[in-house]
């Protein structure tokens, strides 16, 4: 699968590139069993801080592979066998990036349809240059956006999820924006360097830190408010604890560089 | 109550016209029950795509109506029976918005207060004239829109939610957009051709699927995520072996216009 | 305490100033208790509508109060039960707010930084100068913003949320503002008297109708929508049967300003 996903780790950043243009770097089942293994290998890598998701060519992704599906209609089963590991590997995808440990940041340079804008919904950051464009278009061709809306309805609000979901319009990068699909949008040849920025300075936090943190965020967000005080209470204290958190807070009082454990 | 209410049926789509400028196009017992059995009977008529919500004037809706509250005072139990039919029917009405299986759009020109503002909160979609204003300004007559913020709330953030709330203040159609009340505003002129636009387009998708998404867009926004991921997976694949979507996917391959069942 | 934390009560408004700048109004033990209690006792105060939380200096807060951590890890506990008393409370401070029957305003003007920016988050509504920045830069000292998270996350959308807590920079006014953080930012030397303007006007209302309003909304927010309007629906009505009502609806169609009870 070298070909078709390049891994590429440098200064504890992990750069994952979707590479496989002719086929609009779709989603096919084996690409996303290849994609949920580099990203669950990463979580237990300790020379990975970061990963960042990118592509190559125009288009990011464009979503499941059509005539894969199509292909498997002629199954035995008219393809349910094959649809219903092909959408669970999906959804186990998208949770393995919300429940990793490290920080993803998607790198979206052109086109994210469906699965693909789903990949970038459910990235912890996204960034875009302002060429980009994203959709949910399946209710296009009979098949609404179900598993995608979960990721979208996550991060923008009602309206805006409703009206990408039900016309399969594209919304352009400054839209995606304002809506908070994405975090910021650069010009294409600033877009890499713009990331890379980003994740470098992620990186150089405590990894624990960030580990801490990170799952704390995504499980507080399910919890209502006094329960959820209770829980990041606990986790905010156990946090002072830590060594990283004395060394932190040290460096701070004597305006030095902190050096993590 | 034709002459308070409208109906227009042309090209599958519904469109639903409040028409009682004199009264401000207030939502009496009467209007929210008749509304509501128009709105129950479009989610069974197969005839109906979509539903837009209008109306006449140069008020939307100016939410509950006042003085029909006044005069219930006199009734011998002051009027708690009448007050709790009506709030109970009105919210009724607004979930019976939700839980339709038609899309609704609110095509908004003109002043959308209380109910009136709960109503298009309510909507899948909202749109407005660019001179449309919006407010929930219960809390000036002892009265807050305690109804109104259940919609309110799931569609803006807390903070521009509670300056709505506790001023009762207007905000105008630009603001009701950025803060994600309205999907979009027009010039007046043109703001019924957009919606009709808007309409079209969604109507020319299968029922079938659109009823599947919409009504999983509710459902699984409800769920935390890793239970929504497993329901709207369940909804995805069933999705994946109806005719709709062997249609729509077939099309897309072959490059032509899909013929939905 | 009073020089740490001035209290001034006018038209009915209390406004509490932070006034600890050479300490950068940190958030130590001592303060987060002093205010807690200045704000659970406002919630019974008759004499009390409204509560505006400012500071003075250049810097709104800048949460806990690093110095004092660093000296409790001499403890013979290495600082694990004053931390678990400090969050704990501080914790309890941001609910306090919450559970509060008097909205709270925050005045910002300057830095709010970590537990100062989970300050503002909590509030139910804050404005800030045009200067002001924000951060929940805890990622940077090794001890993630994991309690300031649970305010931030409720108002801002989970992407910006992230970018904040993962990076730890700063977000300015303008930022905050399009983000849902604060609802409005203006020139420095108007803040007081717009933050003032809002204050009266909310402080004009109903004490009676404000408390149920708060109350319903943190309430409702929590639970589905079904639930929600069931709630809602109960709440309305009896607010409906309360003599502020009656005022307030009889008022409104004299063309007359009401009298509250």
């Amino acid at each position: 699968m070298n070909d078709l996903i390049n891994k590429e780790l440098k200064e504890n950043i992990l750069k994952i590139t979707l590479n496989n243009p002719s086929a609009q770097n779709t989603l096919s089942l084996d690409i996303i069993n290849n994609l949920k293994k580099i990203i669950l290998n990463a979580d237990s890598n300790n020379d990975i801080n970061v990963i960042i998701i990118a592509s190559t060519g125009k288009i990011f992704s464009a979503g499941h592979n059509l005539k894969e599906i199509n292909t498997h209609r002629k199954d035995n089963d008219q393809g349910l066998n094959f649809f219903t590991t092909l959408i669970n590997s999906c959804s186990d995808l998208m949770l393995s990036i919300i429940h990793n440990s490290k920080p993803v940041i998607a790198e979206v340079n052109g086109v994210a349809t469906a699965a693909g804008c789903q990949l970038v919904a459910s990235c912890d950051l996204a960034y875009s240059s302002d060429s980009s464009i994203f959709a949910t278009p399946g209710v296009n061709i009979g098949l609404f956006c179900s598993t995608p809306m979960v990721a979208l309805s996550r991060v923008v609000k009602n309206k805006h999820a409703m009206e990408m979901l039900l016309t399969g319009d594209f919304v352009h990068a400054d839209k995606a924006k304002s809506i908070g699909l994405i975090n910021n949008c650069f010009k294409e040849k600033d877009l890499n360097n713009e990331v890379n920025l980003m994740a470098n300075k992620i990186s150089n936090k405590s990894t624990l830190t960030l580990k801490i943190g990170k799952k704390a965020f995504y499980n507080q967000s399910e919890m209502k408010i006094t329960e959820a005080y209770k829980y990041a209470s606990e986790v905010m204290i156990k946090n002072m604890m830590q060594s990283d958190s004395e060394e932190g807070i040290k460096a701070f009082i004597e305006k030095r560089k902190p050096n993590w454990n």
